[in-house]
């Protein structure tokens, strides 16, 4: 079995945090003879000031090859102004789109040694993991029309579409009943059916999949914007969520900031098992986002992206045992009271991107 | 001049909480003058139970030609089957289109008595006064296509548009570089212009506006998931939010749950100024919902729908003062220690719907 993996550092602190991951894959193809095999090329702005899109037809077909795609962040103030086709984040949406990841998960757990880093009082996130299971591939990000119009009279008119289709629905329903059998066994679904008939549909689809093949696992639903309140309100009531896109954008990001662990969160975005291989296309990213102000400092958390890296240990090589290591190490370095900058504490030792990666080799 | 209130109390907790309000009314009519006359109608489900729709054609002439509109809550469990086009919602989402109330004023503000209520430390959000102008009557609530559609095989199809044409934009913005400079003059404006091309054109739509006529107002930019994130990391960064219907229906939760008072928080949706007369259309709105849980029981927290009349005094009737004093007398009441249920903490009165009305009345 191959094990290529096509990395795609990216924009801002993207590549300093790359570097870390790359650290501990020489690792384990040193000490451990892992046989990852790695590749690497441009996504985002660094993308488009090099060819001037924002991920060249080489690099999505060695991404659409790749066993997993490594991917560290895009965008920055230096291309706000380039034309909508071919901003930073449109390579990533491709990859998204091309590669048919339909499923991203983004855990939020709070580290135990970092509850106090949370701006919500510690113990309501203690101990808290959940798990946003957020469909990728459509929903408003992708519908159409998607344009802006002219109207005349000065007057233009902006255009989005929402569209969500049984079976996309139906798949990552299915995604998230599964992941919760091997967690607390309840999922969350939200949506806005008092609004939106794509709402509508989405209830009905979760649950007729719920009664189909997991009426094991217990289902709840929630009007999105009471899911947002309750977020807040008391984040631990929650195992899995499974939502939308654009919903899941939004939640995932409040459910991120909730644990104080901005900077260490990673995400899985995961295809389907293909027919003949049961492989799955996958691509692994941090949930933070290039941070251009402290890029190029040596100073940013690599921890989200070497913990995106345990993640694709789990999901695309099935290296559990390995996986758990690496979280373990990660756990074990914060209780040690090694910190980067983002989340510096009393009484704890501040140290750079490189030594927190070195610290967490070692572990 | 008249003044003329179309009081719906709709479904749940919202006929007790108007039951308070209806004190000061009579209140102010009796001892003050004031003039007020109210007439009463029926929306959401129990308008379903009565006729067979969210609200009757009658109660929405009585609506159109009142000077304000003083709503309760709609729908619960009761309504969870019945169809779509006459769901509890319905009533509301039509009162709101068919008066053009297009700009939603949700002030989220963390009174001093209850900073410890909140689910994030208190030093984050005591003092916290946002206000989030929220656009009220366009994007994916009412654009169309807005379909179900059967596409054989088993499969249907949910679609929702967001539509958005510069006037609508322009205008709500308007309103909020407006307000900010009664505030702290500060504009942060929310969309998702690197995914939607609706967040494009709202970009440069609130950008041109600035520049043309609020240049003397700061303004920042922010996508809407980076938004939602700092709203829980940091709260006081912001003073006006400005944001379409669906982020700011979202955001406005986020940021209610935020200060530990939602069932303390009132909502104005205003429509524009008559050419003639200057009057605008408006509706007034607790933001908590209808709470069927409670309801009946008389422990129900009427601060919100009472604050949404104070909102009523100061945007329909410009009686200041009037509502100034309203205001006053509930923060006094809460700075007295009493509490209804949901608000309840170590020391305090615990007192029911009507006392509490009483309590701030006597105030
Ligand atoms: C960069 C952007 C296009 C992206 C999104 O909106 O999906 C990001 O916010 C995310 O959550 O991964
Ligand atoms: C009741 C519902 C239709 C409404 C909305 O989504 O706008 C509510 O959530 C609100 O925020 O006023």
């Amino acid at each position: 079995m191959t094990k290529s993996l096509f990395l795609l550092p990216g924009d801002g602190i993207g590549p300093e945090a790359m570097g870390e991951v790359r650290k501990i894959i020489a690792y384990m193809n040193s000490e451990q003879g892992a046989g990852f095999e790695t590749d690497e090329g441009l996504v985002g702005g660094c993308a488009y000031d090099a060819h001037g899109s924002a991920i060249s037809e080489g690099d999505m077909a060695k991404a659409m090859n790749a066993d997993a795609v490594l991917f560290g962040a895009v965008g920055g103030p230096k291309w706000d102004e380039v034309p909508y086709e071919v901003r930073p984040e449109a390579g990533l949406l491709r990859l998204r789109k091309d590669l048919e990841l339909f499923a991203n998960l983004r855990p939020a757990i709070c580290y135990p040694a970092l509850a106090n880093a949370s701006s919500l009082k510690p113990e309501l996130v203690e101990g808290l993991d959940i798990l946003i299971v957020r469909e990728l591939t459509g929903g408003v990000y992708f519908g159409e029309p998607k344009e802006i119009i002219d109207l005349g009279n000065g007057q233009k008119r902006g255009i989005d579409t929402q569209v969500y289709d049984t079976y996309e629905i139906e798949r990552i329903a299915s995604v998230a009943f599964e992941l919760a059998r091997t967690r607390k066994n309840r999922v969350c679904s939200m949506e806005k059916r008092n609004v939106m008939k794509s709402g509508v549909l989405w209830n009905q689809v979760v649950t007729e999949t719920h009664k189909r093949a997991f009426s094991d696992v217990e289902l709840e639903h929630m009007l999105a914007d009471a899911g947002g309140m309750q977020l807040v309100r008391a984040p631990k009531q929650f195992d899995v969520i499974v939502t939308d896109n654009l919903f899941g954008d939004m939640l995932s990001d409040v459910a991120a900031m909730l644990t104080g662990s901005l900077g260490m969160l990673p995400s899985a975005s995961l295809g389907a098992p293909d027919a003949k291989t049961g492989k799955r296309k996958a691509l692994y990213e941090p949930v933070h986002g290039s941070a251009p102000d402290i890029a190029g400092k040596g100073i940013a958390n690599p921890i989200a992206m070497i913990a995106s890296f345990a993640m694709c240990l789990r999901y695309s090589f099935n290296m559990v045992a390995e996986a758990d290591r690496l979280e373990k190490a990660i756990a074990n370095v914060l209780d040690q009271g090694i910190r980067t900058g983002d989340i510096m504490a009393d009484g704890c030792r501040q140290v750079g991107t490189s030594e927190m990666g070195d610290a967490i080799l070692k572990e």
